[in-house]
């Protein structure tokens, strides 16, 4: 994968293992990683997907930690004492970075102190790298987060990552989980019988990564979404709708609240219902990715022009 | 799938389910209908890895009921005793049909007579049908458990099968089950969310089953299994090794017994040795399968002329 090596490091033989989707890596890593009971602390607003992908088959529960991009270490510190304090482990704290739903590439230091916090109380780290190739923000630089770890804590440091969202082909269910521990190569080894990816997708695969053209196809995937991104932002500056800064990923999340009659995560559902049955937008409420405040939504905007723009005029028709 | 309508009764929509391969249809069966430490029975010799499938992660314990090709209500009632005896719940009866390892399709009294045990005694009953369409010999008569079933047990009854024998596709990990009892349907939804097949191979195995030719191309598949198997029987009469005569499959049970320095299971393990050493040939030890009686070889076949000659060459030098 020559074009991921400016973000990744060089994962040579036995350091990473192959199931069907990234769903798949995060269950195997709870399941290897923790009991159940065990609780993994989560950077919020996170994926709503990751509290069932590490519970529903492993039983791990998942503690958004609210907190903003910097990742500041009193959030987690906070986090810590009242999962200790409840009697229960903290396993590991996983994190998407660049982070969906905000679309934040985070900043080395931010990671650093991520990294800081994990092995000050002996915890593990999952990197779901999933978005590492949409960085559409010249002034964002991604760092894989396998890149900052200090060597004697490598093993502790697990990277997940999928074809579904870089490459645009969620269905192909093919995820990838990046560990220097052996121990976590052979676990998936085993587990992942159970979910193993078609030697025809594999060769198809292959033969993508070899393709001497990937680099510019990535570079213009980038260019499109950062324009569907200003394009979408730009509509919503327009109706002065606040709105989180994201440089990667495909969704940017709105602050929606003032067209809510009250400010409870309730009236969230309801603005849901008339912005999907009224206006045929599917957009999604901050409750489900454990946004602190209600009225914020994500949005998706890895559209076409004309959609985009046909979005943002149904947005208009909000203001009525 | 048109050229499998005279085996196979006709399932709509809704009666199946998808998944990575026959092992997870399996595994997920055996978690959807029984409780860890529940038993399946199964006629012995049986295919090996049925034993990992149903235990490794649903934690159900597989117990052989040594039988012949009539799948007689003795044996089994005998087992069933044995098992409540022991405290334990007999929860379903798992077979292959036609049988790995010894090759038999089995006759629709010797079915009737297994389903009539299963409802007299409130049983699932698993019929995995992945060697349906491998049958070579014109005496046979392969018929699907699905169609022996009367209507009111028939949602007690799930057929599992794949592409990876009939189609030799066994790098596609796509798997089936076919049910008529819904919540089976429903329970597979989920959990196969985590063992989902990539809609790149998905799409082509459509198209495979949509060729014009593959009736053709499967009946000249059956043609040169049977040719192989002629070849190789042959091979081990002129030896004078006894084996069970197969119909289906890939595999035929040898009597090496008369190799080995003593009737022991561990003398089964000596000579393997010797034969995978020396020899080269990789055959398998029945006590894998379940065999009653020290000695019993599963060997594969399905080779082209050439290589199954050789086999039998080589096996001949066991004489010196």
């Amino acid at each position: 994968m020559n074009f991921m090596n400016s973000s990744l490091v060089f994962f040579g033989a036995g350091k990473s293992k192959i199931c069907a989707g990234c769903t798949v890596a995060l269950e195997t890593l709870a399941t290897l990683l923790a009991e159940p009971g065990d609780v993994f602390l989560i950077p919020a607003p996170y994926y709503s997907s990751f509290v069932d992908d590490i519970n529903e088959r492993a039983g791990v529960l998942a503690l958004g930690v609210p907190c903003d991009e910097t990742l500041s270490r009193d959030a987690f510190e906070q986090a810590y004492e009242r999962v200790t304090g409840e009697g229960k482990r903290v396993r590991a704290v996983l994190f998407s970075s660049p982070n969906n739903p905000i679309g934040t590439v985070y900043k080395e230091e931010a990671i650093r102190s991520l990294l800081d916090f994990a092995m000050e109380h002996d915890l593990d780290v999952i990197s779901d790298e999933i978005y590492a190739q949409t960085v559409f923000d010249p002034e964002a630089h991604f760092v894989s987060t396998m890149r900052l770890v200090p060597d004697a804590y490598r093993h502790r440091v697990h990277v997940t990552s999928s074809f579904a969202k870089d490459f645009v082909l969620s269905g192909f269910r093919t995820g990838m989980c990046f560990s220097f521990n052996p121990d976590i190569i052979q676990g998936f080894a085993s587990i992942t019988y159970y979910s193993s990816v078609s030697s025809h997708t594999q060769s198809l695969l292959t033969a993508l990564l070899k393709e001497p053209e990937l680099g510019e196809i990535m570079e213009l995937s980038r260019k499109r979404l950062g324009k569907a991104y200003r394009i979408f932002s730009r509509g919503l500056a327009e109706m002065g709708i606040p709105m989180m800064k994201a440089q990667a990923g495909i969704f940017v999340m709105a602050d929606l609240s003032e067209y809510m009659e009250k400010q409870e995560f309730s009236a969230e559902q309801v603005l849901w219902d008339k912005i999907y049955n009224e206006l045929m937008l599917n957009i999604s409420p901050g409750g489900l990715f454990g946004c602190e405040r209600p009225g914020w939504f994500r949005a998706c905007y890895a559209f076409d022009e004309d959609t985009v723009e046909e979005a943002c005029r149904r947005l208009q028709m909000l203001k009525k």
